[in-house]
């Protein structure tokens, strides 16, 4: 991924070296690394792959804070805190041609759509949800908005595994749908975390998703035990509330069942997920997969 | 190109119809389609492939003009005009993976290679730009940026038609340095052009460039011939000139030998493109082509 910089102005291996070494937890290209190991993908081709997978999730990262104005990721200062508006398009619009490289250097054309499919799904989803910030309010838009944004990369981190390995397209669509269901698990753990956990760690305010009028599962689940909350009301309607009263339905939120219905509910994305590795070539592999799956709903909750 | 847009977010088709009804000449899929023509390559993938490029070329334009805050483009309202910034950065993002689905769908993992090495190369070229757009007043500092800016793309153009076609290793590299000279000549002109066109037809102040400090050929002929200009020497270091002074270099230049050795100079690139022509095989997309060469010198100077 460093490489990718290279030839090219300095500022942009400046700006690459700068996200990298963020670190993350890199669950996008392991799982695409632990699949096409599981099922006999070309070595050196995964390994492009996986690159090529962080690259497009680091490309989308860097215009989604540019456009949320978020100063702060993984802890450390994000590229738009740092550098003016035009660098930071320009930026990320090269890594995104660095990672369709690196797709491309798969030497797969299958993957190669896949992969431009995926960005379209994630770029999509976001402008739903840009068009529309108030007023999604129904689980099922969520878990649509949560495809688009989450799922649809772990789908491509399996499915182009797949597509590297020697598999029938039965077992290629099995495994993309393993990658559906966790990428689900672990963005519903990520919007339970955003209520459960605790301002300073994560870099952003309690309830952020909230507090800009966006509904994840634990305040859909909230919502739907407590229909007549007047701040749940505002919120979807633009109307006016209390930063009081605000605090007060997070308070609320977060000692609510809801924080358990929705782990409940990844844990049934993460279930679905493991009973399909189970058809799965056993190795190394789908062991580590498994514990990755686990590992998602056990994850700081 | 408009058939991009199905299946999304409704109003990314609105944006897309508004970007592709404002027309522009097409010319880079004229080009991939006339190369391609003449090659023999297959033609509905040569179709795609002239598609991939255009939309290619719209999504570089939608972020370039975000970033310089243009607000008419060939007479009508930008994207950025109309929209915020998120939906805009969006909408360009969302086109780049159109144009990479399109490129994909070419089938050749050779012409997805080309197509994101052109993307990096382009992105590359605005970076550099951007970070340092004083100082940067040499003609080789102009003829590699007006090569990644521009005629990397009539290189893809020329390039990936050949990568379609049944054409040795020799004749496609041919045809690529063609792209790459009329490429060049195209960009000249552009840049004469804004000195002697008229502010309304071009919907931007005559000489826009220069007023931003950046130096095209017109101004780096006339200020090597004018060494000791105090106002190109305020542009150059960044300090401080009059308004009148501006416009009084502008109607300097615009008068001087420099416009004149502009064009010649555009037109050796084009008399190199129409000798690479020559070797290439006889047909009406090899006439086409030379009358488009021509044509790039001639259209409104």
């Amino acid at each position: 991924m460093r490489a990718q910089s290279q030839g090219q102005h300095p500022d942009l291996g400046v700006a690459l070296e700068h996200l990298l070494s963020s670190g993350g937890k890199r669950v996008r290209p392991a799982v695409a690394l632990l699949t096409g190991g599981m099922l006999g993908a070309n070595h050196e081709r995964l390994i492009t792959l996986a690159a090529a997978i962080e690259l497009l999730h680091t490309a989308t990262l860097v215009h989604d804070d540019l456009i949320d104005g978020a100063l702060l990721r993984r802890g450390i200062a994000t590229l738009n805190a740092q550098w003016s508006p035009a660098a930071t398009v320009l930026t990320g619009d090269f890594i995104f041609a660095r990672a369709a490289r690196l797709a491309a250097e798969t030497d797969s054309v299958t993957v190669m759509r896949l992969f431009a499919e995926t960005l379209a799904t994630i770029v999509n989803g976001e402008l739903t949800q840009l068009f529309s910030s108030r007023g999604l309010a129904s689980r099922e838009d969520y878990f649509k908005r949560i495809h688009a944004k989450t799922a649809s990369m772990f789908e491509l981190a399996t499915g182009a595994a797949a597509m590297l390995s020697p598999v029938d397209e039965y077992l290629a669509q099995e495994v993309r749908s393993f990658g559906y269901e966790i990428g689900m698990a672990f963005q519903i753990v990520d919007d339970v975390l955003d209520f459960t956990g605790e301002q300073t760690r994560v870099g952003k305010p309690v309830a952020s998703d909230l507090r800009q009028g966006l509904f994840t599962l634990p305040a859909l689940y909230y919502m739907e035990s407590h229909p007549g909350n007047e701040v749940i009301a505002a919120l979807l309607e633009g109307g006016r509330f209390s930063d009081d009263g605000l605090e007060e339905l997070v308070v609320q939120i977060r000692k609510s069942g809801a924080i358990q219905k929705s782990i409940d509910e990844a844990r049934r994305f993460v279930e679905r997920g493991l009973t399909i590795l189970e058809s799965m070539p056993e190795s190394p592999e789908r062991e580590a997969l498994e514990d990755l799956a686990r590992y998602i709903i056990h994850r700081d909750l």
